[in-house]
């Protein structure tokens, strides 16, 4: 069974809006086993709103509309459904009473176009909204189904989870499930490499994979009639990629983060942790206080900007600063060790770079980057040459970082080796 | 002129990831002058993509498509684009160079699929790519036109910027030209209730407002012949504004951030800043350190997030922590007078609060946040309670500190008064 979504007004055509119905729609059909081809959003216009909807009916088993069911003229939506599907308006009896409720709690006389809000397709099935006065409507064609929802967020939401759910799970075949295991210390295209047979064999699970910074994940989706067995039909396929990618997979779990799962690698080996940032400036640290409960393993943070704030801050020597240059494997290597030695932590990351947008020259480009991690002493220093913005960089450093300080842990207490 | 949006990517149609995309390109469209009267979202699927090009291309006069242009199997806008331009795709010796460089740079070797996305339509106009390894495309047929452009919002956004937006302008009919003037230490309603008068009379130039984390926007907008035109209208209004809202105004220029203004505050007045931050853990000295020319002023920061790391680095009192608690005005002020001391800077902040998700009481929830301003030792502390999430609270923390920065060194020495 096919689904379809429309997201009806010109705020989203003109971008105010960023179209978050869009994305939850979406994710509910997938959820309820609906495929979902197309995706389409049209302005408070009858003539394109009409087109829109015949298109839609003439490909898919259901429709779904957000938006446009408002009391003003330019909410069109219910009007436009009724005539496509040959239907006329007529008053809601409940709705009626609902919306004459809903003004007296509020001690506010309803306006006449607020009756409109009444009105519904004959023959409908009338969706309550407990939060606003514009009820929603399925409609029941020969060959296929109109939903239409009210735009704003607080009143879609709970009116699809009370009201439409339960309907989409009586028409539907069953549900869509979807797994994430995610990759670090590793390209895109080498885990595709690895993982071609797989992907090109696919069709129930499915594979896809998805870069991101510093990071690649692996979405295993199934088909099944519950979620339970599709959760059955993904398991092997994790199995294989963890055999795949070995040390590469930091989580299989699509709620942990890289921060998160560097933070309970912190934990589980009881190690204390500290930062020393010159050109991300915070930035990591900022990343991993961000999970809740870090305070256990991050006591404090440096951010040493200037050359002054490195010598004196983490006794990055002068003579260091001078021969190699603040941008170095050197002082990087100084910087965690004094970290390391300022705050008794057992791991201590330096960071130095050029983020830009100046300051490069052909030997040291903007975008040249060394992250140094101590483990107990034990120091490792990675040379980097990232490209783009000054933000681009700056956030693609601390990516690297945590991926660095997940390596250089797993190295030194189990001897991992990373393919 | 119409332009017309088409998102490709599974992700998106299975509610993945929110179609950011649309919005930033629907809201250029607008500000570029192209009516845009349809956007649609299609999976990985040549056949659909094929599909929604021909019918995009049959009523709009350019559309634009983003995503799809990466080097796996189920990249297909590309080549689904030349199909239906009745284009050969051919290798383009300038991207073929880029992509050598950019793996050449980051010290990894390029697959076989990485080459693909050197190939483009023949005859296309192709944009750099300076953040990723796709080049966008631009194919002119007899009536309309195509724009490619890669899915991720950092290599989207400034490729839009740099190399389609002055492609459209040359395309347009006139120009839509908008100048932002940014507000601060003042909440929306505020700001609307100030200028109601003139967003009611309001026809062209256009004024709305816009709330932001800390600050509220109020955009100008005219329509004219040329863009020297447009800004001559604008010009009266941002003067209006600016005598209304007064020192709550800090630029009157789109590219000014908040950080930057403030930055540039400390740089007029010779200041020097440090900060030292707990529940934010580095994301203020993050954001100043994204400031482009800050090493002037900024020389270095703390993350505190221990009450250890608090007394023993910036000397805040044993008896003050166990008095008045680590999240307390009293705390805050002794971190921002040992920042100061401890770097010898002329201004320093100090932040200290609850960002949850756990660890609230009924006396001090989450939310609850004391910022601390120190210039030349005079000392300023204020309450602050958000609400939201741990990473929104963080977020407001960071622009409250902007906001009081910049007020109390306005104070210090100019005796400037907020309304």
């Amino acid at each position: 069974m096919t689904a379809e979504i429309i997201c009806v007004g010109t705020e989203l055509l003109l971008g105010e809006v960023v179209n978050t119905n869009g994305a939850y729609l979406a994710q509910q059909c997938a959820q309820a086993g609906l495929s979902c081809y197309y995706q389409s959003v049209v302005g408070d216009n009858a003539q394109r709103l009409e087109q829109a909807i015949r298109t839609a009916l003439s490909r898919s088993d259901i429709v779904i509309l957000s938006g446009g069911l408002g009391p003003t003229e330019d909410d069109l939506t219910k009007e436009t459904a009724a005539r496509v599907m040959g239907r006329e308006l007529v008053t809601d009896e409940a709705s009626r009473r609902w919306i004459e409720e809903y003004f007296a709690k509020k001690g506010v006389q309803p306006t006449d176009n607020n009756w409109k809000q009444a009105l519904v397709p004959e023959g409908a099935l009338v969706l309550p909204n407990p939060n606003g006065t514009a009820p929603g409507v399925i409609l029941e064609g020969e060959k296929a189904r109109i939903v239409l929802l009210p735009g704003p967020p607080h009143e879609l939401i709970p009116m699809f989870e009370e009201s439409v759910l339960p309907y989409l799970r009586k028409c539907g075949p069953g549900v869509i499930y979807s797994q994430t295991v995610k990759a670090c210390d590793i390209g895109e295209s080498r885990v595709e490499s690895l993982l071609m047979d797989l992907i090109d064999a696919q069709s129930d699970p499915t594979i896809a994979t998805y870069a991101k910074p510093g990071e690649v994940h692996i979405r295993v989706t199934a088909k099944a009639e519950s979620e339970k067995a599709a959760r059955k039909k993904i398991k092997p396929v994790v199995k294989e990629l963890k055999s795949r990618l070995g040390a590469h997979i930091y989580t299989t779990e699509d709620s942990v983060t890289l921060e998160r799962a560097v933070v309970d690698l912190l934990l589980a080996n009881r190690l204390t942790v500290t930062c020393a940032e010159s050109c991300t400036g915070g930035l990591l640290a900022a990343r991993l206080i961000d999970v809740p409960g870090v305070s256990e393993v991050f006591k404090s943070g440096l951010v040493t900007y200037s050359n002054k704030a490195k010598r004196r801050l983490l006794g990055v020597k002068k003579s260091t600063l001078e021969k190699y240059g603040a941008v170095s494997e050197q002082t990087a290597r100084e910087m965690a060790r004094g970290a390391a030695f300022l705050s008794k932590s057992d791991v201590a990351v330096g960071i130095t770079g050029l983020a830009g947008p100046d300051g490069g020259t052909p030997e040291k480009p903007v975008g040249l980057v060394y992250i140094s991690c101590s483990v107990k002493g034990e120091i490792t220093v990675k040379e980097y040459r990232f490209t783009g913005s000054r933000s681009t960089v700056r956030g693609a450093a601390v990516s690297a970082a945590l991926v660095l300080m997940r390596r250089c842990i797993l190295e030194y207490y189990s001897k991992v080796t990373f393919g």
